[in-house]
């Protein structure tokens, strides 16, 4: 048989294989751990320790100038005394109460009416997500806000397209039958209703004057605490939205609101009043002991 | 040789290995997709197609019952009208630019004083991260707030040990350096210098009662972003805070705070006033056009 006088070549063959494969396989799991976006781990920010031992000495400025590598904000960033006004403390008591009992009338809308809506409110809201902390202050985020009749058409098909697949075959039975209560569907009206979509994109990296890529530390987690600052000016004027995640229209939508590959969509809200016949889930909120612990 | 006598058991050997190996990668996969899960994708919530058609129709609601899935909130979940006063524009207007004025007041905080703060304004900001929306209304969320001494001495004792590897090996260069001239180093002494800490950790998943995991999709992001909304009512509440991610710390901390296992620490929140030479950087903020785009 051909196989019995060739046998060593294919045996060599399967090992290289392997070899190169586990290689391959270890290499990419190093480089990510480098950077510090290791993704892989449940465990949140979790990382092993790396073999490269970095001298970093926090009085010597100069020594990673020596190596080419310069901070993304200025080295001689100066630091000022921080401007704090005291709040008595009764007051400060009513006003921790009044900013609960206005945040506690939020409702997530899903039936939105079409009536306009003052773009200056608009564009107040996004000021107020752009002064939300960011890793290393990098503000990794892009706000695309649609207001254009056609723009909004052309979202809300591609929206549909997916997300009847969403629900027909990749969310699976417990995701589908988990929703079923909140009586959601791929159908999506709002998208066309709502005077604005907010389509939040996370800027996984930018590059720098000199072409270098500046690295967007936790810029997950940096737009999502920037989307409650959002989501809490939108209450504080008195309109309403969706925290909404369209999955797999990623690309889609990026292309189409011509973002640049290294911006993701991260969400899509959108913005407006309720209709008048708008219902809404009669769900319950955890009480403070069930979602609170005290040392 | 040994080899060339016993070298189809070896060929036969290394073919089991790989097959089982890839099929293993192979079913995880597939497991992880199913449950919506797949974090591997940086294309947020990118799934690609299963090969399991679902037919879930909508106006069937017995059909996931008879599978023995129940939905994690009650089938017969009531829809009421949702009681909502319109606020004039004109108001709404001025209100957006007050809330965005206060907001752009906040600034991060690292040096604090060490004066008490009432503990109901802390009960009340918590109550206000508890109204954030979540994925399928799951609430994945618990706060571990610190008041004692001796648990936030522990607390800093973990922590300062783990941020000098981090600082000093596992950040790397480029890291470090974008940090340096935010003048952050591993000595934190607002772990002991704020009257409170709070830890959010969030919950990957729980349990129901009949002992079935309940899924909570989208923790990651619902946890983020309350504490949007916690960071939010900080601000309101004359306080300020400091959104900081201990890398590498969360299991040495949940063991100590005796959180399960399936929790994962999110971040840390120190509390309180700032120390009277509290300094902050001299950061500039992104105007309006830099982070808005509009279609």
């Amino acid at each position: 048989m051909l196989f019995e006088e060739y046998w060593p070549y294919f045996v060599v063959g399967l090992f290289l294989y392997v070899t190169v494969r586990v290689s391959y396989v270890f290499y990419k799991g190093l480089q990510k751990r480098n950077m510090g976006l290791d993704k892989k781990n449940e465990d949140f920010g979790k990382l092993n320790r790396t073999n490269q031992v970095n001298d970093v000495d926090m009085d010597k400025d100069s020594s990673s100038e020596e190596d080419g590598i310069i901070p993304a904000l200025p080295s001689d960033l100066k630091h000022i005394p921080f401007n704090f006004e005291k709040i008595p403390e009764e007051i400060a008591i009513a006003k921790s109460e009044e900013f609960f009992e206005m945040m506690n009338k939020r409702r997530t809308v899903r039936q939105f009416s079409k009536q306009p809506v003052p773009l200056e409110i608009i564009h107040n809201i996004i000021k107020t997500a752009g002064t939300a902390p960011s890793g290393a202050h990098t503000e990794p985020w892009t706000y695309v806000l649609v207001s254009s009749p056609q723009t909004k058409q052309t979202i809300r098909e591609i929206i549909e397209e997916e997300e009847e697949i969403n629900y027909t075959r990749r969310m699976g039975k417990v995701w589908t039958t988990d929703l079923k209560p909140l009586r959601t569907n791929w159908v999506k009206e709002y998208l066309t209703d709502a005077p604005y979509l907010i389509l939040v994109f996370r800027q996984t990296y930018s590059l720098r004057d000199n072409g270098n890529k500046k690295l967007h530390y936790y810029n997950e987690q940096s737009v999502s605490i920037a989307t409650g600052f959002l989501l809490a000016a939108i209450q504080y004027a008195g309109l309403v939205s969706l925290t909404s995640t369209p999955l797999n229209c990623g690309p889609a939508l990026r292309t189409l609101l011509e973002r640049p590959t290294n911006e993701k969509l991260a969400l899509l809200l959108p913005v407006g009043y309720p209709a008048d016949d708008c219902l809404v889930p009669d769900l319950y909120r955890k009480s403070l002991k069930e979602i609170l612990v005290e040392f």
